[in-house]
């Protein structure tokens, strides 16, 4: 990341897409963009069909141009390979390329990421697209970055998927004695005999076997990891220098992202919330922080966001009057070194004609656009922030193939889904303004007072035993409930639950108990003090742990719902409940304290201000609607607007401060 | 139509399917037609099975005397030609005529209208067959009026369907650079670089290129009317002075009944409003003018409705007594020279069993079949309106590609959709007993007063400068939000919005934002009067008009919601939200005020009370279920019954008068 | 079943899956299973890949193992074929065996169920694998009752499926004049000129013909029998002593259960509640007292139940302390000899991991394991229950075809449903203690004073005369609405209607009118009183019948609700509309005394108290949360406590009493 902030401060920037516009425009963007603080642009993510307009041609005269102009002007390109969209030859020629659903259906171009994953006429094609690309532009002056391909996530169901499914789990599980007793085949009557009837969870029946269907959803993110890795391979040979990323969506589900991120040189994030949902700031800064975590804590890129509306949901509320600055700014205060925007201009045909963008069909004497500008400005006002770490001492573990597992189908609820409860974990820490970093379950967790886990149903031997050792060593750990319920291929660890956790939490259950979702679950903390949760109980009795909350209705009256066990030098807390916010936002109070843990602030801020530390600056930033008044422990300078403040800063709506002392 | 009322008076009667039936039945229906009045009947939609039960083969002994059973008693046949509904032979011996979705699933036989409009062996099948119909029939004397195919709509995504698209994509793109441009490939890499590569918008991974959808509507319109003309041009040849229709559908989306129009004798309609919807005389109204209008104000058929209930919604409520003669006397009010319905006799079997006719499986002697009786008597008094005019000063535009355009996915809300806006302009214009005409955008408005335009996403720029030369030439013109917005191709015209009717409105904005759904827009007339609106508001600026109305609340507050602009010697409104009904009927009186036009009565006649003139008859139709009294201008007959009536006339509910002076 | 009684009292075991574990655990298993007091295992339902693992090979080891170890404990076993789950070998090898559906998708192995029930090949795989299981296990001691498959239900719209059908239908039609005729395929030009074209109703255009579709139901029923026919000739044959079962699903909608039943040797049945649904004891009682009806009266087996919650719905509540012990004794009052559960040992893999199980993955020392060792116990002490009947007065008329053709599409409300009017009218005899039998429309119905038709859509003219003369005989019917439409064909039976009970009920209707469904329908009965009812009215008049109730409101105003008729000896009551419960109840109490029938006891039991006699033993069962208290009429002792009760008993939540004079 350095190579791209040294002398450039904080990126700022969006998708340029010039292949759309007759060249005069071209000008006039580099123009507008210089203008607006632009100092980074992404380059030909869809441009396949541009540069190769028929098979083996090779079109780069138009992209020399471009890059020329840009160059010319200073602002860095981050070029994409464009093999996420491949142009409608090659479906046409090659019908086999194109993806199949899980019921048969051949998926057509027209739209666009049109490609089977596995296919190797795909993949040879891209391949000799990328070389050609890289050998171009080797040592191109506006070069600074690779972006691959475009929000992988495809997947495919044809037979030559199953080809390679088969070497997979051939990989994975050694012979097919392993795969039938890997995917429990005694079940059902599935027992494999001969690989090659092992195929992809197609349509079926009924239910189709779980573990097949969590070996599936590995599969096709490794599969898409390795097309990756192919192009990476290819850049890094030819352009050793220029560093290499592809942008992932969140917490999105069909990529395990802790087993890309590594194969980067940056991570980079695409973000678009809904603004119409009250708690975006809370997802947004989860989001944030599990790209930061996902580069280790380096610095990332805020690759692409919406100027304001997007165009994909039935209905589309744009931003608010400042909430473009307050966005970006919240991820620049939460590690990213850049915050880019999809896309530059508004297109004025295809299938986002109305995403919103940084120069709106309307013109540069906009609204929007003048937003732009000021925030490009503001932005460089920040420059010194490029670099600095956001340091955490909580950890909240999220990990794909357990999300996988858990909300496979047939299990006792629905109600209780992954994202949710990492966001109900995370939402009292973020109201705290306590730093949180994401870890994947294999983690080393020495340098964190807290973890937590909101939800680990499948959980290795290795990381069972990694949890209580931390414990044991100190830490404070918090459980959230239906954890620790499977081993790594799916299958139900058998005892009282969480077996491989049970010592450590001191308590032990015997059922899962969704709760009918009609009336609140009652419960009492041990003073008494009541509270309220949802949809989901277990039938548990403590084992040396303390029952610090019990139910307090029904068969479960009495019984606990929260234990903490005091274990070793640490501390473990287990929630076997859904609490309601304020409830679990004072389960989390206590498990700070037990850890020692405090926020940003020395007391928790005003409501919808966020508080987070990056390096020696602390940002506050306003997400509510109204004034808000924030005590200061130190006087500080603005570095926004250079202002000096002492004793407290007032916030209007909306608004941001970035306080050095 | 001068030739079917001619000595026949209003025609009365509906489908009449005797192949359902044993001969001796036929006797009896003909009986029983005449008691009721019936002197129009269709027949043979669905014979062709009937007729060609092996291809090639010819049966037309049993519709012989059929026809002949009815030219006997006076009754003239609407002769259909049968190829909406294919044998199953021919799907079964030539599969490729059976229709495929977008997804690739074929469509099978077993219902109906299984065919691919593409098919080159069905379209030789069904003109076959439609030449001897015309050649065997030509001179019957029962011959009135051809009736070809049924309800047109069926569209097919097979290869041959591909083929036929790129044939129609030729012609209006001229080669594909043309195409390429039109759709804007370079959008997600989708040039096509071979023709062959184009296919109609198949099941894709993501949002399919819009204009391929528009392209695509457009297809699937022309190839059926092409299929319409053929049939049409076998039926002229051969009996040139039989008038010939096919059954539209009103705001039926897949056909574009303004290039369908021009190519009938007689344009008719198929109505089925739910009587559970409370705007459905409303509804009816609307549907009633733009037949009327798609006729060029000329006289038209209603050819089917339900006597009572329909059998395809979920729950299928009946028509309240009273309501048959009300229905159809609100479609002669509106220029209809027939009410007919589907069909005469309830059906057996069949997925139509439970579909009311005019004799219910009950037989003649019931409330229903009395109600018919009664109907078709009182018809007969109507004989003078026959051919008489419903003139209008108020032009609504309606336009098919647009609409088609508009409700694209990706568009910036879902909730705001085309009809629902026709109703909302519509429905105070009713309310006020104002006529109306719809027109296409390319219609010459001189004739009109007030010309509104609820929405015209897609406008040409010649039809934008018509509706500006309009204005300046003193008519008064309405325009809805999210107008003008993108050109023919559905590009987006850049620049302030709505850009091509910036000048004549005196306004421009710069973002379409939808509203937060969960509470309303609120706004305030220019003297403070508050008033509601929903879904949608827009960021915009006078530039010369008068700011009628603001938001008042949020960031917009201030901003205008209502515009009005002097321009020329006439007036323009924009309307910048979906304001709720009150304040749409409050717009709308101005509007009626600025271009003096008033409704059929001197004030607006009482809730519920639809008031119309057609020629020298002034109905009134009272939809509501309470006792209403209208105060008239001038004695007159009730055309109906005889009466005189003087100073005012008091209608019980669902009662109507039709009053000569 | 006395076979299977005699020496073991009450059944009691479960689903035992031996192949999902390694052997050592099958030793605990029954050891376990001993201690439970289980005395019937089902065994073997999804091994046909462990038996057949590769094409022709047989591995009977592990079974002969296992049902050694039952042997010696004592275990009798219901020996499973295992034909419902084909390996994935067969598939792969034969894809023409998997099967097809309604849009021409395959369905995959992976889950189960993946076989087309007219395939050749799956049937003549399944028969030799059959065949060698019988003779391996002919004469073991283990063996005491055949599992055929496992709930049949399994649909294939394929090619060899398509030839099946048209066989069938040329038993049922003779020659395709019959066909044609019977189909109505006059309608909409449907008509067949050749067998080939014929096929199942696959994804069409538009609503597919109605007969078509209920023959489908029809052969879709007769081809999974003559599946499980042929297995059972082969079981029959090798071992004539062992009776032979397969397991119904209660009123599953596929199955046509009157025309299986006779096939088999004793009926057993599925039975997987929702805790969640209130009215649930009601539907189970109406489950047993069907699944009894479908063996005559004779003791029928509850072969699957869930020992708590089930894993395929969303959200699955789990049973209440209690209720094991309460739903499997109420199985037993009404005429089980046997309550069995899925399964034995709950799956640690497979998609059913999280169905609930006699030994949960807790293990035994849990509070269910503790309830299910109880109730296993006190079944000992119920065995002279075992071969008692429960003797019924009332019967409640079911037809597979008339639900079939009732709930097919474009009807005139898709609210009116078959299962849900059973349940209506069901509810109120419950709550008497009223014994019902279940009848099909052909059964002699001679010896029950109360017939109540809840809906009878279709009916032959041999069972409209059967119920006119059972009523001239003396006996008393309440026929539902909608009922005596449609002959066997679906075709409409036209003039008044229910046309061919009209002379019986001495009242006839010309109009279904389905209610707007905003508000109630209001009624009254004849002295005036008010009450309520939903979604349907039927314009009505009588003709010699007394109008007991009438619509009070709107149009109908009046006109007759609910009518009451003498004919001849008895009483026939119609209802034209869907009375809430409370009316409901009203008129089953006035028809229970017309036809001289009261309750298990004197007066009704208390709310939420099930009272059924099955011998000399009255059940009483307390399914509610509160206690209830039962006056009793003699000294009595209870069979599961050893208690003498007198003057009355009081019963606690969910308690149960089994009471004996």
């Amino acid at each position: 990341m350095h190579t791209l902030t040294a002398g450039r401060g904080l990126l700022f920037g969006g998708d340029y897409n010039p292949e759309q516009w007759p060249e005069p425009v071209w000008a006039e963007d580099v123009e507008l963009m210089r203008a607006a603080g632009v100092n980074l642009v992404t380059v030909g993510v869809f441009s396949w069909a541009r540069i190769e307009p028929e098979p083996g041609a090779r079109d780069f005269g138009w992209l020399d141009r471009v890059l020329g102009l840009l160059a010319e002007a200073g602002i860095a390109v981050d070029l994409a390979t464009p093999t996420a969209s491949p142009p409608p030859w090659l479906g046409h020629r090659n019908p086999g390329t194109l993806p199949v659903d899980e019921s048969g259906h051949r998926l057509w171009y027209g739209a666009r990421n049109q490609f089977c994953p596995s296919s190797p006429v795909y993949r040879e094609r891209a391949l000799a697209l990328v070389t050609d690309l890289a050998e171009r532009y080797a040592g191109h002056p506006a070069l600074a970055l690779w972006h691959v391909g475009n929000e992988y996530g495809q997947i495919c169901h044809c037979d030559v998927s199953a080809e390679a499914f088969r070497a997979w789990l051939r990989e994975r599980h050694g012979d097919l004695a392993g795969l039938n007793e890997a995917w429990g085949t005694t079940f059902w009557s599935q027992r494999y005999g001969d690989w090659a009837e092992v195929v992809p969870p197609r349509r079926a029946p009924y239910l189709v076997n779980p573990t097949q269907k969590l070996d599936w959803a590995r599969f096709c993110s490794d599969a898409l990891l390795a097309h990756y890795r192919a192009e990476r391979d290819v850049l890094r040979a030819r352009t050793p220098g220029v560093p290499v990323t592809t942008n992932f969506m969140g917490l999105f589900k069909p990529v395990d992202s802790w087993r890309w991120a590594p194969e980067e040189d940056l991570v980079s994030n695409d973000w678009y919330p809904d603004p119409a949902d009250p708690l975006f700031p809370v997802r947004a800064a989860l989001t944030h922080d599990l790209t930061r975590s996902l580069g280790g804590g380096r610095p990332w890129l805020l690759l692409e966001q919406a100027a304001s509306a997007v165009n994909w949901r039935p209905h589309n509320v744009p931003k608010a009057a400042g909430q473009l600055r307050l966005e970006s700014l919240q991820a620049v205060a939460r590690g990213a070194d850049g915050s880019c925007y999809f896309q530059w201009r508004a297109s004025r045909f295809g299938a986002e004609r109305f995403h919103s963008a940084m120069l709106p069909h309307a013109g540069p004497g906009t609204r929007l656009h003048a937003e732009v500008r000021a925030h490009g400005a503001e932005l460089r006002r920040l420059a010194e922030v490029a670099g600095q770490p956001v340091p955490a001492r909580v950890a909240l573990v999220h990990d794909w193939p357990s999300w996988w597992a858990m909300e496979e189908a047939g299990r006792p609820s629905d109600r209780l889904g992954v994202p949710d409860q990492l966001l109900a974990y995370y939402r009292p820490l973020w109201e705290r303004g306590v730093a949180v970093d994401l870890v994947p379950p294999s983690a080393g967790l020495s340098g964190y007072a807290l973890t937590v886990v909101p939800n680990l149903y499948l959980v290795s031997d290795e990381d069972a035993e990694a949890l209580t050792a931390y414990v044991r060593g100190g830490g404070v750990l918090v459980v959230g409930p239906f954890s620790g319920v499977a081993d790594p291929n799916g299958h139900i660890r058998t005892g009282r639950f969480p077996a491989p956790l049970r010592d450590v939490l001191g308590a032990s259950g015997e059922e899962w108990r969704p709760a009918p979702e009609d009336r609140p679950v009652r419960c009492a903390w041990a003073d008494g003090t009541p509270f309220e949760a949802r949809t989901w109980t277990e039938l548990l009795r403590a084992e040396g742990a303390e029952p610090v909350a019990v139910f307090t209705e029904g068969e479960l009256a009495g019984s606990p719902a929260v234990l903490r066990h005091r274990a070793g030098a640490g501390v473990a807390w287990y929630v076997a409940t859904l609490p309601h916010h304020d409830a679990l936002a004072e389960l989390t109070g206590r498990a700070l304290a037990d850890a020692g843990v405090s926020g940003a602030l020395p007391g928790p801020p005003p409501p919808a201000v966020e508080a987070v530390r990056r390096g020696p600056v602390l940002f506050l930033l306003n997400h509510g609607d109204r004034e808000a008044r924030v005590p200061l422990a130190e006087p500080a300078e603005d570095l926004l607007t250079g202002a000096r403040v002492e004793g407290a800063v007032t916030l209007g709506a909306r608004a941001v401060v970035a306080l050095r002392p």
